[in-house]
């Protein structure tokens, strides 16, 4: 039985390099989080050379080493930040810190890649906003449960090429398994991680943006608990959502720490996109009981039903548009407002939602 | 492909009878729903004699009795009301219309078994629930999405059998091919057919009520639309609600009339039932793009993860035990309390709805 918990789901596509070698160099700030391993194979698959990693606590540079011994442990951030070669840094460091590191980051005039919740409060957001805009720099997000997905990337190809209509909804699960042995303290403290809405709630919002192309959405009504762990009493591990985009398409997304023991991965991530002239279901990381392997993706429409296993398929293109879109100062991979929409959404779900027990 | 519109959906069982013959003697009043196939079908299987059937519409009348030969076409309900051998009469009237008609039923002192919705106004509710109290007659209620599918029966075993730990949130699809030209005129009148949450919304409500074992919930948000229909002004052809159960267990759930052309049955429903060890996936009607058979259960749990495929191995209790309690008087297959709460919670989540477009 796989107990991954999906801390250390790190897909890795690929090479599919959009630059020449040394062209593209970043660095790795804020090792917190295991997605800064997802984020860096997507880099480096595209091409990019990951020159720096620093973080406060050895161990986790020991870690990160091992995984990639082309890097040089920095002696700070202040060292990463003078290099001017390093175009952007990733972090996946604590949420609620993540704000003011990009504000650093930027202030150095570099980009700044951060996994989700990329902030944790309104106020960081209007600082962001004001310092992105400030320095010109960018402050991206790794929105992994699309952008990481080649299940959710190869929904998105099917609705630009029309195959369900307009579509009217977008409804997703996102279930994660705790392991809470293997969580670092954070994990469990309200502040850092910001509620499970904020937190792993934001894919979902990222998703439905996406997907509808709303460009923002009311929050109509949102709900969290703790059902099942109350040992930690500042967990949240039940939490749903739901909006309506300002273009009158729907959304609803239930986001828990419960998956049990016996699933094969870590959760049983779906997506189920209704459209005016069908519907695409997404099996992201298993198709249940069928199928130990995920990017599975399901749909009908006028014309019949259909069943796509796309594992190996579609490949990650956000990344190699990260790196286009840095060097060009473009906005192809994902634009500044809607990164920032997410969050701000994200934020909204959490502060406004109501607890049931 | 299967054009079918669920409108006939009436399943047949095994022959499985609770009573002698002649024992348990019915009579069927208003055909306008094809539910009522389905629901005189489980009666009888369960040992029911369908003694008479009245319809204003002789049109109606005719194919029923094709259907159901060995019946006599009653002149009028009063013919009915007046054999004291019939305890029960079932119907599938115009869903306005039901609550009237049952009000009659009982004052003849005679039980009641109505098609769901059971009634659309709270003015009904009212009605339905003192004259049930003044006569002592039943208003029972056909909920066809769990009574008459055996994977949701299934699942019911599974929650009560400890198999997923706390229910503690029920999320269920209810999309409907509208195949508007079968349809007859009153069910795009929405004084009618009573709003979509009122209407294809109640099953999903049963259903919650009843994995959850919840005997009250709050409607905390409710939402309609017609995205796709506009020649129908007056159909809402999408409806989504979030309920609270007085137990704290979440429920969402989406009903529409969206169901693509190209799926080979009316409907892809589905139930979600997330447990505090694990959960259960119920898909009805087909296994979207795998199989054209409904009633597969999908779950995983503490222990691994299962499918069952349970067409033809559970059956349909519930007539059975709906006949024994009228003749004891007991309240087996449902509680008149659930049958009202579900409708009042219907009516409600219709009565707040926000519309989008």
């Amino acid at each position: 039985m796989n107990k991954s918990d999906g801390m250390n789901y790190a897909p890795k596509g690929k090479p599919n390099p959009v630059v020449a070698p040394g062209e593209f160099q970043f660095a790795a700030i804020g090792l917190d989080h295991g997605h800064v391993y997802g984020m860096c194979n997507g880099l480096i698959e595209a091409g990019g050379e990951l020159v720096y990693v620093y973080d406060p606590d050895p161990e986790k540079v020991g870690r990160f080493l091992q995984q990639y011994p082309q890097v040089q442990a920095a002696l700070s951030e202040a060292e990463i930040f003078a290099d001017d070669r390093i175009q952007l840094v990733a972090s996946a460091n604590i949420t609620s810190e993540r704000c003011a590191l990009g504000l650093r980051v930027m202030r150095a005039g570099k980009d700044y890649f951060v996994d989700k919740a990329p902030l944790t409060t309104l106020e960081q957001l209007e600082d962001a906003k004001r310092v992105a805009a400030e320095t010109g720099r960018k402050y991206m997000v790794y929105y992994g449960e699309r952008l990481h997905c080649e299940g959710a990337l190869f929904a998105g190809q099917l609705i630009e090429q029309g195959a369900i209509g307009r579509v009217v909804q977008v409804m997703g699960w996102g279930p994660h398994r705790v392991n809470a042995p293997s969580r670092p303290e954070w994990f469990f403290q309200r502040e850092k991680y910001g509620g499970i809405l904020c937190d792993i709630g934001s894919h979902q919002i990222e998703q439905f943006l996406t997907y509808t192309g709303a460009k923002d959405a009311t929050v109509v009504q949102s709900r969290i608990a703790n059902y099942h762990h109350k040992q930690y009493p500042e967990l949240e591990d039940y939490g749903d959502v739901m909006l309506t985009g300002d273009n009158g398409a729907a959304a609803y997304f239930r986001v828990d720490w419960l998956t049990p023991d016996g699933l094969s991965t870590w959760g049983d991530g779906r997506t189920l996109i209704l459209g005016t002239d069908g519907y695409i279901e997404v099996r992201k990381y298993l198709d249940l009981a069928r199928h130990p392997e995920g990017d599975q993706v399901y749909m009908a429409n006028q014309e019949g039903e259909y069943h796509f296993s796309v594992k190996g398929q579609v490949g990650y293109p956000f990344f190699g548009q990260l790196i286009l879109d840095c060097m060009n100062r473009t906005e192809s991979a994902m634009t500044q407002e809607h990164a920032f929409k997410v969050a701000e959404l994200s934020v909204l779900s959490q502060n406004l939602a109501i607890r049931m027990e």
